[in-house]
């Protein structure tokens, strides 16, 4: 009995399922196609079925899960383990998600918003591994944040802290999908930096990456990137554009709540060093000189593992510190 | 033996002391002239002097105290209780201000940021007392900062947590004394309120200020608000321009650690109703459409006594919670 965390990543795309033991090493994982037309009961079967074979394929009895941890986007109540609601998956509307995990695996469970879980996942196992203060920033379509302060995740009053994409950078700015105007999501996430670089060449702006709008109809930030590392002047424009935005934001999350790094993950940091080191340089340039300041700014190191690193770990701790808040 | 807490708010004008029974109840209070030159030792005789003076005039024996907290401008290492610099009070430097005050008091004592000291005050007896999560402004020559996340202030990793007058609103803005660019101090407290109408006035805007100008060879912020109140164009426009300053920023603290309540004092706030309603009215054209948001922004209601309600306070929880971090 129990010698195994489950930790799950349920996306709009794809379901991930990690099994770890309890130093958090993963043993297998495994993913699935979100089906998102049938229903919470059917992907939370699904989840039980994908475990289950997990186990089996490993040689693990049935009972050896331990605890279950699950991160969901969207909006959530944590404490009583409720999603609110999915964008993409418009089916899970005040879904009893924990709940639900709970009876399904005869075992504690625990729910996360995925931008947390990721960030957890970094601070217990990845680039975080070595502080107790830290912010977390995934780049993606969007840009999701977490925040940790003295080794503990924040959620907020409302369970809503840590929306650090809708920090507003350039008032009256770029419109973003949430109604303001002016977010760092606008600006630096991978689809708003393929965006500027589309806008750009539509707009006239010489560039090598017209030939891939003209031939694929769309730029995608990949593509932004691969013309940076080309010499492209354009995708340079845009990337130095993404790396002041991040670099902005940087600055103030160290004014807010003074972490000792501050981490940036998703898809966009396959970039590398060019995009790290643009970003460095911003805030170097940008930040007050009252002090010398010694926070790190560093990439991510689980890749897309993060979120089911994260929510083992949670998993792990519900276990460990069953009365922790 | 010890029925009496001291608070004391070092300023770089006037250091004040207040004396407070059990229940936080203030028994009465003093204010002595800081005398920035004669070192901290002086310094520290002053505050005791001051302290035995307000225990005899309320015929309280001089070991009624039982523990001592006080607010310092500028960085300090909290946990060792050492204030590193306060740029108004040059001979501190270094200064291991709590075993100081231990030591002359023969009682435990507590170091705190003064921003942080006042927030604490409005949170325990003001303006957020009935809340756990709060995020706080003072506007005055600078714009301090406070944060509370369940119901602990927020001290960051290295004691630089919440200098939220630094976060920039507007990139490549106006100059900031701390060196950035288009921090919202630079926009909204109460000294850039009165620099941008002075430099309105300068620049020929026509408003009721110029005669003030003309006559005293200087706006105060106040000075603003009296015209503000007397209908004056350019005093609304300038208002209308901290307003916006303060509600980018009261977006941002939400996005970050989602509060209940948002709390601005100092001396600005004596503008009232007007400043408060603009800032509210910002807030409601520039925050996001995607949820509806519950977040209270309110004004402090201890004056200039928070800081050493503040600070009384944290001498208290020294002894209720000893070993708490």
């Amino acid at each position: 009995m129990g010698e195994v965390f489950i930790g799950i990543d349920l996306g709009g795309t794809n379901i991930k399922l990690g099994c770890f033991d309890t130093e958090l090493k993963l043993l297998d994982k495994t993913s699935v196609k979100t089906d998102a037309d049938v229903g919470p009961e059917a992907v939370v079967s699904l989840m039980s079925d994908a475990a289950r074979k997990l186990l089996a394929d490993n040689g693990l009895p049935e009972d050896a899960i331990s605890a279950v941890g699950i991160g969901a986007p969207g909006p959530s109540n944590l404490d009583e383990g409720i999603v609110i609601a999915c964008p993409n998956i418009p089916s899970f509307e005040n879904v009893p998600l924990r709940k639900m995990l709970t009876e399904r695996f005869s075992r504690p469970a625990v729910l996360e918003n995925d931008a947390n879980a990721a960030c957890w996942g970094e601070f217990v196992a990845g680039a975080g591994k070595d502080v107790s203060d830290m912010v977390f920033f995934t780049l993606g379509t969007g840009i999701g944040g977490g925040i940790i302060i003295d080794g503990k995740l924040v959620h907020g009053s409302a369970d809503n802290a840590a929306e650090l994409g809708h920090i507003i950078i350039y008032p009256d700015g770029r419109k973003c999908g949430c109604g303001q105007k002016g977010c760092v999501e606008a600006y630096a996430s991978a689809s708003a930096t393929a965006k500027r670089a589309t806008e750009a060449i539509k707009a006239g702006a010489e560039s090598s990456l017209k030939k891939v709008l003209d031939e694929n109809g769309e730029i995608t930030c990949r593509d932004v990137y691969e013309h940076l590392k080309a010499g492209d002047e354009l995708a340079k424009k845009i990337t130095d554009q993404t790396a002041k935005a991040l670099a902005l934001l940087c600055i103030d999350m160290l004014h807010t709540t003074d972490p000792q790094r501050i981490v940036f993950a998703g898809g966009m940091i396959a970039a590398g060093s060019i995009l790290l080191n643009r970003i460095k340089a911003y805030f170097d340039e940008y930040i007050w000189s009252l002090k010398k300041e010694m926070v790190d700014i560093a990439f991510a190191t689980l890749g897309e593992d993060a979120g089911i690193i994260g929510t083992a770990a949670l998993a792990r701790k519900l276990i460990d510190e069953p009365k922790s808040d």
